[in-house]
């Protein structure tokens, strides 16, 4: 969105940590963190909206070039847009793997055991959709320039992520070629097992 | 990096959370999150090296396209270099502003008075400079095209940030022109005060 003049910094509250509390929420973060996986087999056990929500508003309140803030989180439930999705997915996936992808990038992926199915878009409770924004309307009606807009747009999703994780959420994030701005995360329960 | 044959998922040691956990951890992410700043003012205090440690170690393990983690971050605390850094940084930040960049980039920027005088470069105890990996080479020799670079780098800075901000220190993410594909972020301990 196009910054207004009135634009006024947002005050820091501020509370200088002791070196050990520091250390032991630094620490308590890590091994959060570390016990993330990227998961391709969901329960389609409900999830409490609440979790999707704090997660979208904890990504918007990532740094942004110019503090454009220059991403759309789009949250689907509904089955009959992940069958959708799902489809329109894994035709995209099997044109890749069969003919797109080039020898090195099915050489990059073999280790991963993917494959064109993914019936994880339609099990998962939610999907989330998120969407870079190159450029937006001004109130005067003037298309501006975002700036560094990938990189933003990235902090946000590791914000997305984490939320999710530290929630106890399963997520896996997901560019389908050639969806190649686009990037979705699937989230939902995580099954017992072994992510891959 | 190459990733070997040899490669197996890891193990997904996985706790189902109880809903009303779930949205209280949850809830208690997003306020964290929600009092971070970008800071444009930083105190010298040292800062424990551990808590760069563990942001780092972090950031390592965000999900990646194809697993190949294609970062480096440099974690630089010399002030001979820090001092190096900013002067590279200020003069290409005076020709941005004063010639390179478009006016509508000068007015994105404008609410948030940033100019090219750069003190928090050297006034951080440290910068963490972040590199991209476009292409890595293979035990064999070969160049290997990563995939999804920047999203992947982006979510992996996200992952640092929150950890850096877990820990009560001060982030600023920043990316000099024309260094367009490389982020820098500073850190230290944060000044009381406003941010901007």
């Amino acid at each position: 969105m196009k910054l207004e003049k009135t634009y006024r910094p947002a005050p820091l509250a501020f509370e200088r940590l002791p070196d050990e509390e520091a250390r032991r929420r630094s620490l308590e973060f890590l091994e959060l963190m570390s016990r993330r996986r990227s998961v391709r087999h969901f329960s389609s056990e409900p999830v409490p909206f609440e979790l999707i929500e704090n997660a979208v508003r904890t990504a918007g309140t990532a740094p942004s070039g110019a503090n454009q803030q220059p991403w759309t989180f789009v949250v689907v439930s509904d089955p009959a847009v992940k069958e959708a999705i799902r489809q329109a997915a894994e035709q995209e996936e099997e044109l890749l793997y069969r003919k797109r992808a080039s020898d090195e990038y099915l050489e990059a992926i073999e280790p991963i055991g993917t494959d064109s199915i993914k019936p994880h878009i339609t099990d998962a409770p939610y999907l989330i959709v998120v969407f870079e924004q190159p450029w937006s309307y001004a109130p005067d009606g003037r298309k501006h320039k975002h700036y560094y807009v990938r990189e933003s747009v990235g902090i946000a999703v590791g914000f997305l992520l984490a939320s999710l994780h530290a929630a106890g959420l399963a997520t896996l994030t997901h560019s389908p070629s050639p969806w190649g701005s686009s990037r979705r995360s699937s989230t939902g329960p995580r099954t017992s097992g072994l992510s891959s």
